[in-house]
């Protein structure tokens, strides 16, 4: 591999429009795309989580992944989630991925059955060599159980192949600092817990992936701006209200009719619901409180 | 629903065989199940964990359900586990379980996706509701978080459609207990940990689910009715033999090259391997320490 | 040290009896050594965490012990707990239970600062060379934590000077089996967990340790040698009555003036009250309800 | 209570000094304050877990307390640690801060034994109401085991009597930035994690208490001003290194020898070491390695 682009900024963990009948709708995958493209994001992290991997088959998720970067068309870089139960189907991702175009892959680890680190590595060893791709794994909670430090940890993903960085999915930024400073140039480290956007900068996180930043991406993306140009006050403003409205959506257990509402009135678009049981039980949300949400997080962005 | 049958004893989480490919073997499931019927155990819980359920495509499901019920023709009674990451795919697979002529369904809670208690029973209820099967829910490990008792989450369970039990992995054998009294004639509770089959009949478990009564179903069989009829000792010495055989098994990070070895060599039954990541790094056993092992276990239990 | 005596059978957890000025009353120190003499239970457990140890001054500490040992005068073996936060203040209290002629010492690992193996062995063995008495260490959480696997634990417990035995105060009964097998002859188990009284006899504890043993000693004494003596059936109605007496009493997070209500009420002898905050939030239980409570398990014992 | 002191800046969690049979060295103790003077730190925080409180004898902290406040006079505010292990000791030793002139009390929740937040509250309530002194409680790590939101439990926090703020030691900078919005002007959040000094400040805390203040307090002190200041690389340098060299220094697991080493040779203080088990395992630092990460430290903040 040659040295890898460098990433950067503020990145949505992109949602996946669904329509009715519960299947992707391109043409919201599309909007999505040209939304992010004209707000100046750093990147697009699809096919994640929040994109809903795995409630997708994986014709669905390959049919997105083709639409999005089709459509981007080199604007703005694409990181596919290519993660799967088996690791034959993360691979085949990994190279359909290729196929089409992607910028990187990304990866999370096993999921559902108990794993060690070392079949950790071993699934993630396969897909980054699948393909020539810049490859971005997840930090691992095991780090925390097993008592293998940071860097020690930092030093076993560095020797992936085609490894080029990290979503950093955890609150502990001293860990994320250890991580980044042992990684140096070799790894690029998001942070992905959106609360702490700004806190993660100050550990060396070069960009954040996260859910909100489909509703508030240039808000965070000025806030992070200003803060790390030296507007500490901007900085703790925008934090405050940031973590205030996501305590209160959060609070409320209903965070996907929320993102899907504050796409609609926001930005015209329908990103519909996930499947059950993802959302199954979230109430409505008046547009009253929606608006004033997105109101009072984007007016404590500066400017 | 009328009531339903009583379950009780020892029931192999029946391992899914899969051929080189990483496609069932459909002639294997045959042998495991006449193989389980010869045997005369209490029943089979198929395509659970051991069963490898994730990693298998909807339609594999299908089919290794089809041929396992077909084959048992009523000779030993088979709960099917129909759980999804979505709702959709379990209700579909329920209803195909109820086609086919399985003799209950049983179903984990959502998986993946942080979600809430009543997010879960959702999830249940439409499962339940899907056919007149008797359903078996897990024990949610959530009840130990949120500090809702044991008690209260029996009853909770008790008011989903067609209920019939519970497969409790877990280890709380007081939780266990407790929930056992609460449910009554209503809740038939499978436990779930094989190196507590005993402590958990002590509970009141009807019976016990788990990987390694593929390999030593007769024998945990033996102990555990000689326990209950009286035989402390025989309890006693036999979970001693198994529990530190199971922890010599599991010390070795070689659990599946190990189920392989020891039903190709006790029974002639070629399992195959799980589709990686499962078992990857997986060591192979010599066949001289596996015998032993075979043969320190069913030493241990009673004639 | 010559081979330590062999203890077994069921054992209070002696409640320490405080007057209205939260002094030791040391006339019902007296009342309930002689209750559990007169019940022929297996021994005496004083001074460990139902005994309030980190609650009372040295000074106290010395005199409860002093007084049970002389009250207790060879007819019931007595273990002194002296466990403390300082070594030495341990190492002391060891001296003067050997002084004394206690016929063991128990230690709880080192408390509030976080600590490593190491250093709790080195603790340990401190204590366990200060005198000739048997050592009885507690069982520590920090095993799962770290991966420690529970053969090897019991192993560094074997190396201790002194070393006689163990109080395992965890619900995990396959790791107490393990440990009961590595440690053989050389090594009594105790379990500290009430619930799981019968429970952990099956994984070969030599006997048990317990709060609410002071209040149902003979009780859970006749079902747990009805239970290993073949009784399944003893042992199945007893748990289930205790384990839900038990549910309800910490459900209304009072145990403290239930066990005071219990002990005046069934023997006449009152322990009083824990200094606050232990207990400092208790409501009063109705005579009623703790007369109920103490006939439902008495009645669910063999006679 | 008047309203309460603004507190804020960098204090050191003050090193008790023992001499070599383990009692207070309370010549060193001036000598401390006197550093912490002279170095203008925010103030100071005496007796905490840092100060080796469970290990002190009650005399002993009351002779600490005593000799710190008279020797600062008034240069340099004081909370002083009272918690205890029972309310009665807590409120002897604030009436005695009280009484000896002390800026604040502090405390811990209750130690040892389960507790419930109710429970822990009436501790906290019987500790404030006991003097006129601003109260400073304990974050409870309890907020995220049951679910009480950190705004609901700031509320609660600024029911108690007396309360001016809290110590928030736990890594969720979350958490803190939702309870500092809640207290607003009627909490003083301190935070408590070393490692988190700046990332904290962002989350709005007033100031930082942390162990490794007494070594390197004035770089902190520059680095974290500076970093609210603007100045976001003195903010990133700087905890990029100091994260490292603590980091390194727990990794040794020899805090304490670390401590005394770093103490002696930069500022000719003896600290002694604390009472086993606390220390008992420390391997000796060569004072080459202490003056490497001393000045790796202070090199990285601003001037």
């Amino acid at each position: 591999m040659t040295s890898p682009p460098r990433f950067h900024g503020v990145w949505p963990a992109m949602l996946t429009p669904l329509d009715a009948a519960g299947e992707p709708n391109l043409a919201a995958v599309e909007q999505l795309v040209e939304l992010f493209v004209d707000q100046g994001l750093g990147g697009l992290y699809i096919l994640g989580s929040t994109g809903q991997w795995p409630l997708l088959r994986l014709k669905h998720r390959r049919a997105v992944a083709e639409r999005a970067v089709r459509v981007a068309a080199g604007r703005i870089p694409i990181i596919v989630h290519v993660g799967a139960v088996t690791t034959e189907d993360a691979v085949a991702l990994a190279r359909h991925a290729d196929s089409i175009g992607a910028d990187a892959i990304s990866s999370v680890a096993p999921i559902y059955f108990p794993t060690t680190v070392d079949a950790t590595f071993e699934h993630y060893r396969k897909i980054g060599q699948a393909t020539n791709l810049p490859l971005y794994v997840y930090h691992l909670s095991i780090v925390n159980q097993i008592g293998l430090g940071p860097r020690e940890y930092a030093r076993r993903v560095l020797e992936l192949p085609n490894i080029a960085g990290m979503k950093f999915t955890d609150s502990n930024l001293h860990q994320l600092g250890l991580m980044v400073d042992e990684g140096g140039e070799q790894l690029q480290i998001f942070s992905g817990d959106d609360t702490l956007v700004c806190h993660a900068a100050l550990s060396g996180a070069i960009g954040a992936i996260g859910t909100f930043y489909n509703v508030w991406g240039p808000a965070v993306q000025r806030a992070r701006n200003a803060f790390i140009g030296g507007d500490f006050t901007a900085g703790r403003t925008f934090m405050s209200a940031f973590q205030n409205a996501l305590a209160d959506i959060l609070a409320a257990q209903s965070t996907w009719t929320f993102l899907r509402a504050a796409m609609q009135l926001k930005y015209g678009i329908d990103v519909g619901m996930p499947q059950p049981p993802l959302g199954a039980l979230d109430q409505p949300w008046s547009e009253t409180d929606v608006q004033a949400l997105l109101e009072r997080v984007d007016a404590a962005a500066p400017a």
